[in-house]
């Protein structure tokens, strides 16, 4: 089987998920964990149509990618007016992106009841958009929008367009299934087709959405078909159902169809989606191929029975190919060598065998009955091992803190206030702030309490906050999980806390984030 | 395409999947409800591994299906005994039911590694179980066990272990993923393949599980080649990453592949699965196909126009076809016809240019320049427009509240308190509360100091609780959202408060919730 590309949609599709909603910092931290995984092609948003996607290509202009092109997402040209007259596509222009994505429309449905062209004007439209792009040094990308559905309609206009997408110079062309209602031989038999009418040495792309539940499957088809380009998100996220989950595909083309991606590793798949999870702030489904949780869990006891006699016997692959694990529903298995990697860069010196190993799965095991996830907090998961190991002692304690919020506020612009009193080798210090809540009036506290005897925590800052109930029957009387992430100028790490109580929570993930600084950064 | 019977396993192969149990009135209601919805086969349990399934059989024995048959489930016999010397062959038929399933190994790995049988004993097993079980009145439904992992390892062998049980006199023969990774092109060849030997009028099931996404694809394809029986689970619960998922395998097969099944009202999809899952105590993904709340909701503007112009445009079937509904998510990119689509449940006599329609797009854009969503939040969007419309009339007024947090905690369950006054027309009521954090301490003693006034607020309960950070550039000094959903056990609703303080916003949020409860749905 070929090499695969791969395309992300997730900033741009991905944001059209309900529930989705992303800052820009979310967008940069995206970009990179999908750059350092191997994606090839980064759909990071749409210039022309959002203030704030303009912004993140800015900043994403000033930041370095090892290896995925950042590309700008946008249609053809306006009706009635020259590329250069439109708006939409002179904002692209400006996201200072090599390559960018346009889409145009293959059925003619849309072209005449949506955008209200003739079909003449919409295969102009195609070409002098891809030109026009392609004349300012762009590499062009072309989406056909409902390509199926087109087909199904009209199977000569619908090649038509894409042969105008090739012919204006495009560097490949994507068979869209935007509404994702069609089936997996239709799609399949369409694929072959298109090789058929335009030669087989095109590069061809899928891009497919679930409404049907098959948008793993159809992008599969297309590839065995010929596509050599497939689009999606992590987790699947996207309009409606979703759009092809790339957290399925990429292992089901490597493992199952023998495919070659840029993936260096595939074994960092499960922790990548988890990252890209808790920054979406979406939970990943228990029963989610690959990554979730249940992935690989056995409950039914014959099940049990043959797994403990032969793996193979009731999973499909190893666990470890793809970093996920197994678990027995009756008592619970965590990961070494998991844990190894994770180690690796501070603590080489451990295998398999160690003692030391057992007792911080031991460690890890109790922490995630209690409801921490670590890994999207790997600045607390290097603490947890730390302490077990002995290798880390705290740099200052607590001794009490009181928070209080009130309204009226007696201070509109800082309504709530922290006093706290730590105590560092033998000296006390007791302080207190004014903040916009009481995380926030703690932290400023604590940092203003540590900073005479530490002062380099002055250029310590948070700079993200999130809040997770974990087991939501229960409501504000569930546990909460807090992630903060912080920054010094140079790095950035997260830290996670858990508690029924939201602000013990925020503080556990406080105190590990100013520990690490202390500790491991120095 | 032709006549399709359908099997549901929630019962059994459900039952398997992690965080699901039934209570045997939740077998029943189960059971009752695929009966009503024309399901041809319920596979309701393992009569000798579980004696709560055995119970179920004696129910069910004593209460009227409309049409489904009651199966019980099993292996074939244990190996070097006759099927009559076998006790859970005699478990099973003590739970008399008309219809059985039987598994038997298709795969030589299982066969030697697992039951530890010669590739003949296994044969024998197959035949003379069946062949017992007919004897004594039994319609034997045949499951051949990992036949695809089977096929790929020894093609002839697996093939006699179906031609054995079809002699033998099995109803039917159902191929088997048991490990789900097989690919769609492997399934439809196999199956394929499997009507060349047997011949084409035998009666072929297919079974499969979804890890690596595919199962409701590979059942189409199975049915493409010849199959006509169809397993699966609502809503594809099952071991690991779960079952074929009924609920998008019937609308694909009936609306994409035009087969007929016993359904005799398909628009009743959307109530079944809703209804299965409520009974399951498991949440529908709001990305599932046909049945999640996203399945026909219109987030990205050009969508929403495109919907709006003709629904053809970004649906792939009109979601009446099922029971579920389109939904215009409210965001900034969106305009005047998704507020008009929103409002016609409660207000449908304004138009484009009504005059109140500009009022309440002005409020929406300052609201949403300050940081609210309400994609998520109907309850608070519907309030929104009825105070812009003078509909609403506060039932109470805040006049303080006092939290405290502190460290180390006076009460370690409670760590939090809070204190409020509120005043209902001319009384007013002082109270206060101890909760697990401020947000919650603040929700108990609302809805005490409410109680007085409104008793009907005793039913309402907050179940999830969600926190964003806004702009995430300033941290804990940043804006929040927060997300509150409610619950009254009937309906449940979403509101949505913004503030630089975090309990401001939770209180914002709390307080749309409870004026939601009295105002709308009394």
């Amino acid at each position: 089987m070929p090499h695969i590309l791969l395309l992300d949609s997730t900033l741009r599709d991905g944001a059209q998920g309900e529930d989705i909603s992303f800052s820009l910092q979310d967008k940069l931290n995206i970009a990179h964990t999908l750059d350092d995984f191997g994606i090839d092609f980064i759909e990071a948003g749409i210039p022309g149509a959002n203030p704030k996607d303009l912004l993140f290509f800015q900043h994403a202009a000033k930041s370095s990618f090892s290896h995925a092109k950042i590309c700008a997402f946008g249609s053809t040209r306006h009706k009635g007016i020259r590329p250069e007259q439109d708006e939409f596509l002179n904002l692209m222009l400006a996201a200072e992106t090599s390559h960018v994505v346009i889409f145009g429309k293959a059925w003619l449905l849309h072209v005449d009841k949506i955008i209200k062209a003739t079909p003449e004007e919409n295969l102009d439209m195609i070409a002098d958009t891809i030109q026009f792009l392609k004349d300012r040094g762009r590499t062009v990308l072309f989406d056909a929008e409902h390509f199926f559905d087109g087909y199904a309609d009209n199977p000569d206009y619908a090649l038509k367009t894409i042969q105008t997408a090739l012919a204006a110079g495009a560097h490949s062309v994507t068979l869209c299934d935007t509404n994702g209602g069609s089936t997996p031989t239709f799609v399949r038999q369409t694929t072959e087709a298109v090789f058929q009418s335009i030669g087989k040495e095109s590069a061809i792309g899928i891009h497919c959405h679930n409404d049907i539940g098959c948008a793993v499957a159809n992008s599969m088809l297309a590839v065995e078909a010929g596509a050599t380009l497939v689009q999606g998100t992590f987790s699947g996220y996207g309009e409606r159902c979703g759009n092809t989950d790339l957290s399925v595909l990429i292992p089901n083309l490597i493992l199952k169809k023998k495919c070659t991606c840029n993936i260096p590793r595939l074994q960092d798949l499960f922790n990548v989606a988890t990252k890209l999870a808790e920054i979406s702030n979406i939970a990943i489904p228990g029963t989610k191929p690959y990554i979730g949780k249940s992935a690989f869990a056995h409950k039914g006891g014959m099940h049990i029975d043959g797994v403990t006699k032969l793996t193979a016997s009731f999973e499909h692959i190893s666990p470890e190919t793809i970093g996920n694990h197994r678990r027995f529903l009756t008592s619970e298995v965590s990961g070494r060598s998991t844990l190894l990697a994770k180690m690796k860069p501070f603590a080489p010196q451990f295998t398999k065998d160690s003692p030391e190993i057992s007792l911080i799965v031991e460690k890890l095991k109790e922490m995630e009955f209690q409801g921490y996830q670590f890994e999207a907090a790997d600045a607390s998961l290097e603490l947890l091992i730390r302490r077990t190991l002995g290798w880390h002692h705290p740099h200052f304690q607590l001794i009490l803190y009181k928070t209080t919020g009130e309204y009226p506020a007696p201070n509109a612009s800082e309504p709530t206030s922290a006093m706290i009193q730590i105590k560092v080798e033998d000296t006390t210090e007791i302080t207190a702030a004014l903040g916009n809540g009481p995380v926030n009036a703690l932290d400023l506290a604590l940092r203003k309490a540590l900073h005479v005897f530490y002062p380099c925590l002055e250029d310590v800052q948070l700079i993200d906050y999130k809040v997770r109930v974990i087991d939501s029957d229960a409501a504000t009387a569930a546990k909460v999980r807090v992630l903060i992430e912080s920054t010094d100028g140079f790095h950035s790490w997260t830290t996670v806390g858990v508690s029924t109580d939201i602000i013990e929570a925020s503080w556990l993930a406080l105190q590990d984030s100013i520990e690490y600084k202390l500790d491991v950064l120095k």
